[in-house]
């Protein structure tokens, strides 16, 4: 028999579920990580001494992450990305944005790359949130595995913003350079108001280097903009700024930065503002421009709903326009309802905005969203279109999906878990993580996608890139897998009583302290590939641990009988199994086996006039690539594939790489279509009844979605095939 | 047994292949008919004596329908049609027309109505246009039946015209009375060059009363716009001048019109035409707008392919933007080549613009056309998709189908015929007829669509209007019918040969000369309905009669053994069956026997994602209403059909319009959808395998979609029905 890790991506962890792994954890636990300024620090997120109180209470996973490690070997794919990204996606954009220009911008220096051709925003706009969010992810990352030139490179970015920021706080470098006349004149368009690095990098550095310009930029900015008669009365073009604010107030305990966050969430939509008129229009009749002149994403000359201002977000019954911005709002508004949730800070309005929070996610996942956690149809604003208007591809309308977009749907399930304990939120944050987002990133980590069809087309190939324009995604992904333990759990408790909701399995370690009691939850699985996952838990025995373990949705089988011990008085309590903590007294060590693993076909909502099948297996939805499939030439457009249709795994690895993984294979069909035109066949015009599906089988070889355009081809791909 | 003619639709007319209805088509003919100035003239299309050779080469359709008249009894579709626009339909346009301050624009009297809030055209900017299509189908029609009323406004109209006309030959109503100065500012966007009515009043009233005040903004134009060094090198922003001017150049001979029409079809979409700049940006730079100033039509900031301007019409490959625009200018370019065809006028770039014609029309037929004959899939530009996006209704993602374009369709589709007698035009001609245009005009002909979509939703009920803010469609249907007997056949000769190509079935009687011999021929057919079509031909002994009848794509049978008498030799050529001389001397009377009125199943092509069935029987496109199936709630969106359905046919009447028809009758099924969300149910978010096909049946019945909204009811309409 080989070596039971590596032979066989399907290890049954659960078979053995006492089998650890000593030495080789304590290798990865050796592995050198010099921590700038206060080593000690580590296990607590917050240095700021200002509001120890938040700490529980405000669980962002972009502090609590510190909390957890990812264990396991190599072959663990959450550690085994998170890896790729520390060492090789942090290091290639760091090159990319010094090539670009990126990096220099906050020298303040001019330089001919300054394309201003674009109107309203040329990308030098959004750069310095591009540069912000390689910061945050660098930060984080750093926290794992420490990095010279990393480290180097965000110090002198932080003293270079430092340097960049003016007199009064205001803090852009292409207004400065470019337009210092031009401050909050379009406030619609030009993105002066997003930032949040600053945090991670004070969590990380444990100084106030970059803490210290943003909270002067935001007192700059709630000076300008607020209720007041001589302020504007305005909202941030693209959300984002609101979540930075609150993390920022959480952090600090800075009053400005909620008010300014409240007021954002607030005013935003009042269709009677400023001046009895909705804030963006009246700030383009300062700027004397027609209502007529938009940018290209602006469909028609009112479409305000692109930044989601065509109606107070209480009114907002759709989620509708730009998909990123949309997200970055929505998590905004769960921060601050979280604030009031777990007492620390009282929102008057928390039923409400939860409310519109729930029915926009609602109208988004059950009508807006792509089988692989994708969203936005539409290629000219980047966001939503029409209920279950979801093409596959450009060539049949439409398919955006920004891998931004998807991250930022993780970041909002993962706020609204804290308010609505559901699996529900869960699963979206699982689906698009091991699908929409991780498609975004090539297996060397050096190579991205900003669009993510669920099909190729001649004029999209599924293909990489090293870098955009404007080039929020790869950083974003960057800083999604910096922090991405902090997603896996969340935790706390008091007194004598502690918890831990698990969202996520994979193999990785928390360790947590309630009133000074330390607690460690360590979790072995293979996931994604099987559903066992063996627990232990170290815990004083005077405090009890509740446990509470994810089902998802795709699950089948009763889960009480596949506890190890068994627990038949078990409930599952929206979507998550309940484990009590005298369960967990008595059984220190236990295991969940998940079923559902076995090949499965799932279909769009029959709305969506897509009569398709996809395979799917556990959480990972599958493709077909040319890779595997040589013969295709048209992008499987007229393949097709029966439900009944067996399905075989086959276990395999990309050389290069050693990413090994579990493909499908199946038998599909190809449609033959009559396409000859009505001069040729005297058939009706444009009119067919002549679909043939002809017996001619092929083997069909299937991949994870997130493998996609990794082993050369020709960039052809299809999620769904026909229905036959 | 029923009267043989009324108890029925089913009339079998080729049973009876000699029976002639004498005493009724005696009294239709004897209807008084009162003529101005000449009543002799009335077989000549053209009064103006200065090219009588133009006559057998422009056949153009609005000049030759005189020739033609509509027989059979009041249950003959068309002419049943033609009666209707020409008694109500007329008049109440005329009505709106004063309502609206449409008519009363000519007096050049600024009216409160005119509304400039829409930029860059406000609705009046094309009131000129829309009164000149009502001219143009009063003219025709009161060649067939004079009303004292509409002859009044006519004359009046053409007075009011003479006088809006500036000093120098300027002439359009908005930009004299609102923006004088702003003449030829903006040819891209504002309508200052469209105009052919004056044609058809010439032919009416014998008089220049409008080619006068024609030929001198003609002169105008053509100072002002043309290749020279001083002039713009424009072209209009909404073709249909370009058909205009050779119209008038056919009737006239005015070398001024030609050149210009000429010029603006080649001149189109070069992209240095002016100062090395694409003409319409260079007229945005003049007029000091930013790029990203541009009407709502035009999504992007760069979409000159909206006016078909991104391209020289020899280099475009796709059929693209505003679809009436993109049938006009067509048609224009067929004109041009007709010229030359026909030996009128040569044109040096036949060749190449054909093959750009055809390969714009193939491109439309195959891929942009939807069943009924509908193009236009985009709301937004009122035109073209990509390549099969075809969806049925605005909740699906599109689908306009604008009366007005499909009636330049027909006018397209007759100028090919022309170069290139192939049953494919014709086909498209007849399918746009019966179904994409007729369902824009009620039964009563008061009532009109402007947009018609293959099924309805909530926001988009299946309903008709008085009129239009833009309100080109009534009268262009007018327009239509009005020379609708010029759509029929085409025809001529020389010397002892003359032929007829029979294009569309009825009961109508065409009378030509040859060389001074008449020629008659009359076909008697309960078409729509029946296949069977009677012909008697008058012709002297000494002349040969070629008569080619199409034959419909959809037909089946061996077409040579349906003839009656037969002959075994007769050969289709290009979808015509050929009946040469010998056969019509010997058989005067004869009757052709089309099979293909079984109802039948048709379906879009499958890149379309409709997965649909939709019934159809001879030309004629089925849909389902409420009306008949009051049990539907949601628009027939989850109404199938199999297609080895049995379909029963039963005639039906409705009541208050005496208006009868074949309703078919099939048993469909209904669609059930597990539609929980993911919280309720447990299935995967936004993914469903549990499409159910439940056994519950439904009788449905089904109209012809031109017979849609008029019977009340709550406007749930449906073309396509889920293919089951």
């Amino acid at each position: 028999m080989e070596d039971y890790y590596t032979a066989s991506l399907l290890k049954q962890v659960a078979a053995r579920p006492y089998y650890v792994r000593d030495e080789r954890q304590q290798q990865q636990q050796s592995r050198p990580r010099p921590r700038p300024n206060s080593s000690a620090a580590s296990s607590s997120p917050f240095f700021l001494k200002t509001r120890p109180d938040a700490i529980a209470a405000m669980a962002h996973p972009q502090t609590q992450f510190t909390h957890t490690e990812f264990t396991g070997d190599s072959s663990s794919m959450l550690r085994r990305r998170r890896t790729t990204v520390g060492r090789a996606t942090a290091k290639a954009q760091l090159q990319r944005m010094k090539d670009s220009g990126q990096y220099d911008a906050f020298r303040l220096e001019k330089k001919p790359v300054y394309d201003k051709t674009r109107w309203p925003c040329p990308p030098p706009v959004y750069w310095d949130s591009d540069v912000a969010k390689w910061i945050e992810g660098a930060c984080y990352l750093l926290s794992e595995e420490y990095d010279a030139e990393i480290d180097a490179a965000v110090r002198e970015l932080a003293d270079m913003i430092r340097g960049a920021q003016r007199p009064d706080g205001y803090l852009n470098t292409w207004f400065t350079m470019e337009e210092p006349e031009g401050r909050w004149s379009n406030i619609r368009d030009k993105h002066e108001l997003v930032n949040e690095a600053a945090l991670a990098h004070s969590n990380y550095y444990k100084n106030n280097l970059l803490i210290e310009p943003l909270e002067k930029y935001v007192k700059l900015i709630s000076t300008v903009i607020g209720p007041g008669p001589d302020q504007k009365h305005a909202y941030p073009g693209h959300p984002e700024t609101e979540l930075a604010l609150l993390r920022l107030y959480t952090a600090t305990g800075n009053e400005d930065a909620y008010k300014l966050a409240q007021y954002f969430v607030e005013e935003r939509g009042n269709q009677t503002g400023q001046d009895g008129l909705p804030y963006y229009e009246w700030e383009r009749l300062q700027r004397g421009e027609s209502p007529y002149q938009r940018p290209d994403s602006y469909s028609m000359h009112e479409s305000s709903w692109y930044n989601q201002a065509h109606a107070p977000i209480l009114e907002q019954q759709t989620i509708e326009g730009h998909a990123v911005r949309a997200m970055y709002l929505l998590t905004g508004v769960a921060d601050l309802l979280c604030l009031d949730e777990l007492g620390v800070k009282p929102y008057a309005h928390k039923s409400e905005y939860f409310e519109a929070l729930t029915r926009l996610w609602n109208n988004m996942v059950d009508k807006k969203m792509y089988l692989t956690g994708g969203i936005g149809s539409m290629w000219q604003w980047e966001g939503f279109g029409i209920d279950y208007f979801l093409p596959q591809s450009s060539d049949e309308g439409g398919c955006y999906n920004e891998t931004c977009a998807s991250i930022a749907v993780i970041m909002l399930a993962e706020r609204l878990l804290h308010l609505d304990l559901n699996s529900k939120y869960a699963d979206i944050m699982e689906l698009c993580l091991y699908n929409a987002v991780m498609t975004g990133l090539s297996l060397e980590g050096t190579a991205f996608t900003y669009v993510n069809q669920l099909a190729s087309s001649e004029s999209d190939k599924s293909r990489r890139e090293d870098w955009f324009d404007t080039s929020c995604c790869p950083p974003n992904v960057m800083r999604l897998f910096g922090c991405l333990g902090g997603y896996l759990w969340d935790y706390g408790g008091s007194g004598r009583d502690a918890y831990v909701n698990v969202h996520l399995y994979t193999s990785a370690k928390v360790t947590f302290q309630v009133e000074e009691q330390q607690i460690i939850l360590e979790q072995k699985s293979n996931w994604p590939w099987e559903g066992n996952t063996l627990f232990e838990l170290q815990a004083p025995a005077s405090t009890g641990v509740t446990i509470r373990l994810r089902i998802p949705s795709w699950a089948r089988g009763n889960f009480t009988d596949q506890l190890t011990p068994s627990h038949k008085a078990a409930q599952v309590e929206k979507g998550y199994l309940v484990l009590p903590s005298a369960y967990t007294s008595a059984n220190r060590a236990f295991s969940i086996q998940i079923d559902g693993f076995k090949p499965r076909f799932i279909s769009p909502h029959p709305y969506t006039n897509q009569n398709t099948l996809t395979l799917a297996r556990g959480p990972l939805i599958y493709c077909v690539e040319d890779v595997d499939n040589a013969w295709e030439q048209d992008h499987f457009r007229n393949v097709g594939i029966k439900s009944d249709s067996e399905v075989t795994e086959k276990e395999e690895e990309i050389d290069q790489m050693g990413e090994r993984y579990i493909a499908l294979r199946s038998v599909g069909w190809i449609r033959k279509i009559d396409d000859r035109t009505e001069s040729e066949s005297g058939i009706e015009p444009g009119i067919s009844l002549r679909q043939t599906v002809v017996a001619e089988e092929k083997e069909l070889t299937f991949i994870p979605y997130y493998l996609r355009a990794n082993r050369g081809g020709r960039g052809h791909m299809r999620v769904g095939l026909l229905r036959g």
